[in-house]
């Protein structure tokens, strides 16, 4: 019997942080949700917990609230390489570092406000950065944007076996929740290209005339390479979630896709990767 | 030993119907999670299981898409009204109505957009509708409003005792999730309504110097019931979204109100009312 | 225009405690969370934001800690009124306490554990504390006791309209999450009252053959009021948790209440009390 | 510019299926929330939206029903290798299922209860099956596992740098929420399996004397291998529910780990896999 360890890391996980900045009585806030996560030679400690290897997690904590001071946060992408870079180049048994980062946005409670804001609660910014010695990715994505389309989609012409029941449609509601994440190839301007792939994705989510959520996938994802060539791969990951025409016939009255009962489970799960054919894999960059 | 049945009510529970409306192919759209609750004559079906007076829930849910198509969705507090007046005029049994209303508000996703929608996730806004022989009340609200003020905010001055640590501030963030109802005392035009208290409550939050979130709350209260004559009180429930300045002076760097760790639990609590000194009660309006 | 200062309360919620004691190595664990709530003389600090008659939440936090450890913590009911009891007794300006307090519970991991234990996942235990000029009272509670009979439940004879569609049945599920309060009328041994309330509403729940789930509801909260004559009212709030049967007959395949789908949204909910004819009103032991 | 379809997948997530079996009046139930994922050549309906080869997750879920119905539901790894079996072998497109399953368990009221459940929220029991050309792989498992040991942790002797101000420990509470997973190199007596493997994780967790919580992780996954040579390995992902040790010095009071503050976040993640030298690799099967 040879039992042995495998894969593994540690850290501290969902440190929230946020950093002001004042300029001549302007403030700036950036909400930070940071997690690391570290790995490397790491056998003595599951072994005989000899911890001589383990930075504690309560350290690494204290140094995302110091970096956020030294260095400022200037977006969740820099943040994470500065926090991964520094845990792989000062620790020795340190080969490999993971950070997760969730943003949360705020807007200015009025244009003029100095100080005062009101968060904006549209989506969950994300950032995903790994470096080590076998290299470095940076994953930018967004979660929980909530899209719908109340025209521009059928659903018809699909496989059906004994089990289905479903009725083709020529018109009904699309809607899901936007979960998407993209590589980069090369660092850019993180936040200026946050905020034209968010608006490259609803514009294609609403562009699209879509038989299919497949469809809408592969347009979104698409639309996002044709004009970013800094970024070679986009994954999405589409709930669709069902509003459900109501039969309103027992009531005497007609329901011309006007009444939808709004279903949380189950529903439909669309998962696909849109991909330059070059794109070099690097499977790791996305966990 | 004398076992009675004491205040009862039943209906069905979080029925979300969405509502699309066309006009000239210009579509809108309205999202309610409406729950129902009706009270009246039931002792039988409590002492015997008799269900003679028992309109059963699976029929409320039908009743809302059935109105949904027959008079829309004007506003949630509209629908509240016309659902909970037709349960109490429909149903000999039924003596009360009570219909509390969550709405998810959506943007067009460009200005131009025709049927496009992406969710607008700041906050929900609410409506909370009772109607009976006893009267007939509205109390619109919204929950779920996060705002941060990263100055203008003290505390200090405060009682102490044995177990007082705190230290006084002169300079904090302050940051709370509005938790708002607001109960009125006539009809209105409801939507445009809604929009100025909420933008009245953000201004008068930005607006405070706050000595302690108790004056803010004041302040927000004062600042709809000045604007609005046709609302009588408001309620408030302010979480404390504690964000504490970090200690760094471990790592030989200064704190300046700039890197904060925003902590979930616990949370102060500042609940309170702010009213017209001829404000009618009618403590059964706001549950 | 004279605008006036409500109801109102402060207070810190949601204090996260774990008591260890040891008994000659051998472990025993109480976890709580407490939420405080003071109410009183507190005009001062909403209108001007004088801070003299507020004890900091931050104060009320380390006196629950504290409490722990000086007091220990004999049951949820004990350490709430005694912590109630402690801020009207010590502080002039308030008036009122009320605690809430929720409690997890933990089975040894084996019977001769002395210090190793897995949580218990069950339900969540409650007791509500109010003490002030005005009284004291205790609400002992439990919350999400999910629940479920495969047999002995019909539902029929119900009251039908122009928007009934439902069919009447002789044989359902019926499930549902049990939270329930009861209000005593005199101390008593909280964590023996606790055991057995419990185990009577289980009973109750397994033993009603059921018409309806108001009919349950009322022998549930009649079976703790005829066991124990410390309680003088129930009140019960019971979500139908609907197990719809799912139509096979598409895949010419019979379902005899064998396979149902289990839906979130929307649900029944039944809400109620059952208490004695002679219990004297108190509204506010309940909130 | 070659943009490309790269890995994908699509199908119904969380069927929640509760399926009734009666032998002679003595009920049964599995409660189970299945999530279908299938993929194979899907090439066109990304591209132009021809549903030729896609099966409605519609389908996929009354396939669920059905499935309850023929096969009965014998445990939730069983359930879900009929179900992949199913759409690869009946569906030209489809080249590969994943199916996972989350279990609730039920307890009877009472030891005799014939049709009376109460749910067992302990923990979740959870199955995921992978089937295609490529092979069969089944990973078994259950989430949040919440154990705590008030004795016989320390954690010491750690890495420090400039950002180190933790202390260290010779007496800590040590809790965390287990989550586990382990691949099955054959097939087993899946429900026995389970029992077996929880069991042996919990008196790890109990036995193990902690240096850290890495040593942990790696003492229950290997309890696991030792007993179950048809388990090739084990991932365990640990977060380490901090327990401070309140400091009632301010207080007069000492505290000799006795009172604690359950803080949630942020939160130290120790995740890793134990594995047998020998245990062929399959990435796949865990996600």
């Amino acid at each position: 019997l040879s039992i042995v360890l495998g894969p593994n890391q540690y850290g501290k996980a969902e440190v929230h942080v946020v950093r002001v900045t004042r300029n001549n009585g302007f403030h700036a806030i950036r909400d930070l949700n940071v997690s690391i996560a570290l790995s490397g030679d790491m056998a003595a400690v599951h072994l005989t917990g000899d911890n001589a290897a383990v930075l504690p997690t309560d350290t690494q904590k204290n140094t995302v609230f110091a970096f956020a001071k030294k260095h400022g946060i200037a977006s969740p992408e820099e943040f994470g390489l500065l926090l991964a870079r520094h845990f792989v180049d000062s620790q020795d048994h340190i080969g490999h570092a993971r950070v997760a980062i969730e943003e949360a946005s705020w807007d200015r409670i009025a244009a003029e406000s100095t100080h005062s804001f009101v968060r904006n609660g549209r989506e969950t910014r994300t950032a995903l950065v790994h470096h080590g010695a076998d290299g470095t990715s940076v994953v930018s994505g967004l979660s929980d944007l909530v899209v719908l389309n109340s025209a521009d989609s059928e659903f018809h012409g699909f496989r059906t076996d004994e089990y289905t029941t479903l009725k083709e449609t020529h018109d009904r509601v699309l809607a899901t929740a936007v979960n998407a994440q993209w590589r980069h190839s090369r660092d850019t301007d993180w936040d200026r290209s946050y905020g034209e792939v968010r608006r490259l994705l609803l514009e294609a989510f609403a562009d699209t005339y879509s038989l299919s959520l497949q469809q809408t996938l592969y347009a979104m994802g698409g639309r996002v390479l044709e004009k970013h060539d800094d970024i070679c791969e986009v994954r999405l990951s589409l709930p669709n979630k069902h509003h459900f025409e109501v039969d309103l016939e027992p009531f005497g009255l007609t329901n011309d896709n006007e009444v939808f009962y709004a279903a949380d489970k189950p529903y439909g799960l669309i998962e696909g990767s849109v991909r330059r054919d070059d794109a070099p894999d690097d499977e790791r960059a996305w966990g």
